[in-house]
């Protein structure tokens, strides 16, 4: 359809059915559905009514040929105009294939392989008759508490942003939309939704706007940049006032400043979560706050359904902010085809083929891998063959490797640690034992696990935290493991000296308990569906750990928030002449986390050999190269990653200590040396001033290199201006 | 002198004896200190020479009419214009009669007696040669970790802004400067130092111009409103520059929208820490932001006194710029009558009368007793003199009990609790044991300590911090108490059912280990030279604990920040049709503080009867009264701490669950009851909006009273502005 005939049209429709398009209700509401509801009960509560059903312009969650065809056929067929309905999912890390929780996919570095992932949820979502996925997010972390932090990629809005746009291009694909084996993507939580304070979830976010420019929303603007679709608003305030009614950040900002065209949905009820935010006093003035800001579909409240209409015949609200918004909804339905398609190309036989194919499953195992954070090594792994291993823990049995937001994820479909480990180990070397459950255990279970120990070489501890500790609403004050986790750990150390911890979980751990008590750490995270072959693979040397942190892993909660891009203080500890009590510290612990951004371990080791700036001056204009040659130093093939970082000595406002500016995952064989180059422009010194301004000083600046945020070297050089 | 002099004197002097007025410097560098340093080692590497010496505007730490009159007298001995110095010093919590931590202080809720103990440190510091007192600190504070949490009052502006005001009364006195058994008082730190990321001091603050508005700066304000003659600038950075060089926060906020016309200075070397803090490239650098920043003198760093002459002689600075501050400087010494008397009436006769009288000692007590803040009491106090006691812990014997910040006072000059118990109890009656260190013990104090347990029917455990545990730069990742205090409980509730504990500290602590354990818990914090005698007095009922919290007392450390004046979020949790999971919760622990703001027990229990509203509508002309009966319903006299709170329902922005709008201290013999009135008029309804302009919305409100901010009743009343 040509855009005039959009027009034509919108100019067709009713005012309720302009309203309509606005309103997105989840599948049950729809004829057609595998569980179709009654609109009694919960779903009346949400107060709308067959009538509104009928003019809904989107669905939520619907899945599959079957049903989204037999919802989209039931709806068209009582469509006055004939106006497809939009279907939209969560589908975050995998469709069914399940891929390892965003946060591990972002440890991999690996960003054409994380692109990769998204394209395969992208075909199997599309293929199943969804249109748009709720996704990527890329909201910034640093707290740990949080426990939707496993659906982010980490701390750095550099690494965020590459991820967000490798999302976006998965998801969305090259030839955008006409490719049907793609989904539109919808960025999220716009904004800083990854910033509550105390870690809680939802809870109140507040900051510098100049924070905000510089950190929080760096990534969000990347997945735009990148042709994003659709933007979703976050539940948290940014200053004060609700994301869904918040103009300043959605018109002058998305809108104006950014020249965002394409559609803004509210998270699920956050239109009518404006009132218990106490910015609205009912349904009709959350309305208007949140048209007002500009949000095009609310999703699951009934504010503008109920009361759009009189706020626009009452003139609060312009009828034309209303068909701005139905004409980007519009707008979008057309760009996916779907007034001459409205499945998409979605047939069950397609659906058949691609849908957890050994395809998809080979690179959910390859992205699981790489995934992977080897922690801690003290001469212990790749495991050898023949040694009596036993796997103990609570992970060693379990297939809950899925991770939050892994909806048609089936959980009986995943790859077991002791299914993995079963392709290498003989059955009389390979004793399991499940010692205790995530959060509780038996004196039996327990006794059960040492005795197994006591009859090993190597106990492979399987430690985490249960699906439902992270993700959405997961938030937690303590992250240690669980007590009887803890226990675990210790009763084994009695009976066995070598222990390899692999640790399933969605956040950054507070290692208490385990990182003196063990010779071996391998944060798996949440590894998705073939997460048990991935880590046997590891674990045996058939693959290597090349993983590399994204998130610091604090010392204790009491450390938080820690992050690598942190600012110096004017006392910083450790400085020549700093006095030994008056500067930044804490007295009880390090300044520093346990484990920093940036950080992980190889089976290999790698040397960096000296760098060189090819100038110590860059002009605004040039461009100098810092060329840095690394070198596998060890006997077997390795990955590093190379990272370069910047500092800015003296700007107008303080600058952090170091700011990843670019990195390189390199392969080497045994012996094998590579130089990398990495270049530097004006461009990539630039800041938010104090009046919010992205522009560079003129000044000394100091480019790092190294294998993580610590341990680095670094090279002075200038920016001169001219 | 009169102004017009003052403007004579400035035409007089050299471009170096202007600059020499913006240097303060420490004691030691000068002639007639008690503890003379030579100009050489660490005094000579801060780049001072004898010249600069013989100029300096001013000296900190100097004390004692004999060291301060030897300093004055040298000084101007060499002084071309007979421009005396001005002594300026840390008096914060008394001078050598030490009262309670300012927190403590804070928890009596009692305006007027912290006033008066403002008035003895004056007293005292003012007979002992001190014109200008670094006081009030006025931070707020809501991260517990942060050790300078027990200089401030807590973590409510509309408190805090009560405190403020008091202590510059009682510094300054009513007929100020006249009054030379006062003191100038000096502000701090301005702004927002008590907001460090992570409780760590000195680091990076970050927040939204609003929240500093709404929340941090009323306290500094209402000092300033109250006649405060100085302001001292923030170490830590305000929306990413730091305070002493923030043009913004100090000349558009403080100078001009504020009309600050007294002193202001840099905290200790805060001029240059602004090249570690990356803002300033060298000391020059420095020395131009913090004047362009609008900074007055410069403690203990050279930036001014070696490069302002050349940045005036460059234009880079006008010498206006410097003529304002020296003019500043010589107005205050003026105002102080020293040019008349550079003694300011100090004799070495009035400092024997007045220092450590027993007149302050007394009021000290009765500081120290009303800043206890009983937080459990299981039937158990007040102890019975007849009772056989044991005074276990290593607070038993300590006189390490001043806190931080008590400069003069003599440690050994404390009354440490068992001194105080032996008031009550024979010999016979009362034994002791230290049981363990403050972070470490032997098996023999423990053993030793559960031996006296067993043989006592009650025992008084005193446990808590050393006092370089808080304090500035004392922060700490673990906020409960160290462990063998925790094992040491654990020891004794072995052997011994009836535990009281008294608590020696300053900030919150996470109270694991100990909650469950004990019958009583009283808070005494830091209390002062007479904190032993105060608090036997309070175990005994010859006094009742009256003591409320000013800072919430977290559950752990992972739930912080944690204070009362939060806001709702979209997603409360208990909230009618919360879902179970999808709330703003932690899954392991409660929302709430352990002990909320405002909480205490008495030895008495109070009866709250229904409020009455005069009426359910206010008007912007208007005021409508809240009164409530509170009635005596226990068995012997006590104090409650009548609090009321007020609730915005719908802002523009955000607004908090309660924010404290009034509160009165009463006294009650049993049976007696008292109402209380709170007005409530438009003005107290106002906050800063989006626009940060500080006005009130039209629309419902709720007035809560209660005996603290979790246990209270509502009524709702309704802002009309017309």
């Amino acid at each position: 359809m040509k855009k005039e005939e959009i027009i034509v049209l919108l100019n067709k429709m009713t005012l309720e059915e302009k309203i309509g398009q606005l309103l997105q209700l989840a599948t049950p509401f729809f004829e057609g559905a595998k569980s179709e509801g009654e609109i009694t009960g919960p779903l009346a509560q949400m107060g709308v009514d067959r009538k509104d059903v009928q003019y809904a312009g989107s669905v939520l969650g619907a899945s599959g040929t079957e049903e989204v065809q037999a919802i989209q056929k039931a709806y068209l067929e009582k469509s006055r105009l004939n106006i497809p309905l939009l279907v939209m999912a969560d589908v975050v890390h995998g469709y069914e294939t399940i891929f390892p929780v965003p946060l591990a996919i972002g440890c991999s570095w690996d960003i054409p392989l994380a692109q990769k992932s998204a394209e395969v949820a992208a075909k199997e979502a599309s293929a199943s008759g969804i249109h748009v996925t709720f996704a990527p997010m890329v909201d910034l972390v640093r707290d740990p508490r949080w426990g939707r932090v496993m659906e982010s990629t980490g701390e750095d809005p550099y690494l965020n942003s590459e991820f967000a746009k490798a999302f976006v291009k998965g998801f969305q694909g090259e030839d955008y939309p006409n490719n049907h084996d793609h989904v539109a993507a919808c960025v999220k939580h716009f904004a800083a939704y990854g910033a509550p304070e105390g870690g809680r979830d939802y809870n109140t976010v507040d900051m510098s706007e100049r924070q905000l420019r510089e950190y929080y929303l760096p990534a969000y603007k990347a997945a735009l940049n990148e042709g994003c679709e659709m933007v979703m608003t976050a539940f948290n305030t940014v200053d004060g006032i609700p994301a869904t009614g918040n103009r300043k950040l959605m018109r002058s900002l998305l809108r104006e400043e950014w020249n965002f065209e394409g559609v803004l949905i509210s998270d699920w009820g956050a239109v009518k979560e404006m009132i218990p935010h106490g910015v609205a006093a009912d349904d009709k003035e959350a309305a208007l706050k949140a048209i007002e800001a500009g949000v095009d579909i609310e999703m699951m409240t009934s504010c503008y359904v109920n009361h759009l209409k009189e706020l626009i015949e009452n003139d609060d609200v312009s009828e034309e902010i209303l068909d701005q918004s139905v004409l980007r909804i519009l707008t979008l339905k057309n760009k996916l085809g779907l007034f001459e398609d409205p499945y998409r190309s979605a047939t069950k036989e397609r659906e058949t083929e691609t849908v957890f194919s050994e395809r998809h499953r080979e690179l959910a195992r390859e992205q699981a891998a790489k995934s992977c954070v080897l922690l801690k090594n003290e001469n212990i792994l790749p495991l050898k063959k023949t040694e009596k291993l036993a796997v103990i823990g609570p992970f060693a049995n379990s297939k809950d490797i899925l991770g939050p937001w892994s909806w048609k994820g089936k959980v009986e479909n995943a790859v077991s640690l002791i299914e993995g480990m079963k392709n290498y180990f003989s059955t009389e070397n390979l004793n399991v034992a499940e010692g205790c459950g995530i959060e509780a255990g038996t004196d039996e279970e327990m006794n059960e696990a040492v005795a197994v120990a006591k009859e090993s070489d190597i106990v492979v501890l399987a430690l985490g935290e249960s699906s439902d500790m992270s993700g959405e609403a997961g938030s937690l004050a303590d992250i240690r493991l669980p007590d009887v986790q803890r226990q675990l750990v210790k009763r084994i150390k009695e009976v066995n000296k070598k222990i390899v911890v692999v640790l399933f979980n969605g956040r950054p751990l507070d290692l208490d308990g385990m990182i003196d008590e063990v010779d071996a750490i391998l944060e798996a995270w949440y590894p998705g569906t073939e997460g048990g072959a991935a880590i046997a693979e590891l674990l045996v040397g058939k693959r290597r750990p090349s993983g590399r942190l994204t998130m610091s892993f604090p010392y204790s909660v009491g450390q938080i928030p820690v992050y690598y891009n942190s600012f110096n203080t004017g006392r910083p500890k450790g400085a020549p002449n700093a006095q030994e009590r008056y500067v930044s510290q804490y007295l009880d612990i390090p300044n520093e986390p346990l484990y920093p951004f940036g950080y992980g371990l190889s089976y290999t080791s790698f040397q960096y050999h000296e760098a060189i700036l090819s100038s110590q001056s860059l002009t605004s204009e040039g461009s100098i190269t810092l060329s840095v040659k690394v070198e596998n130093t060890g006997d077997v093939t390795g990955e590093e990653v190379v990272q370069m970082y910047i500092r800015d000595v003296a700007g107008e406002v303080v600058r952090p200590l170091k700011e990843l500016k670019g990195f390189e995952k390199i392969a080497l064989e045994p012996g094998e040396a590579r130089t990398v180059e990495f270049s530097i422009e004006e461009k990539d010194l630039r800041y938010h001033h104090s009046d919010l301004i992205h522009r560079s000083d003129e000044g000394e600046f100091i480019a790092y290199v190294g294998p993580n945020s610590r341990d680095v070297k670094g090279y002075s050089f200038s920016l001169k201006n001219r």
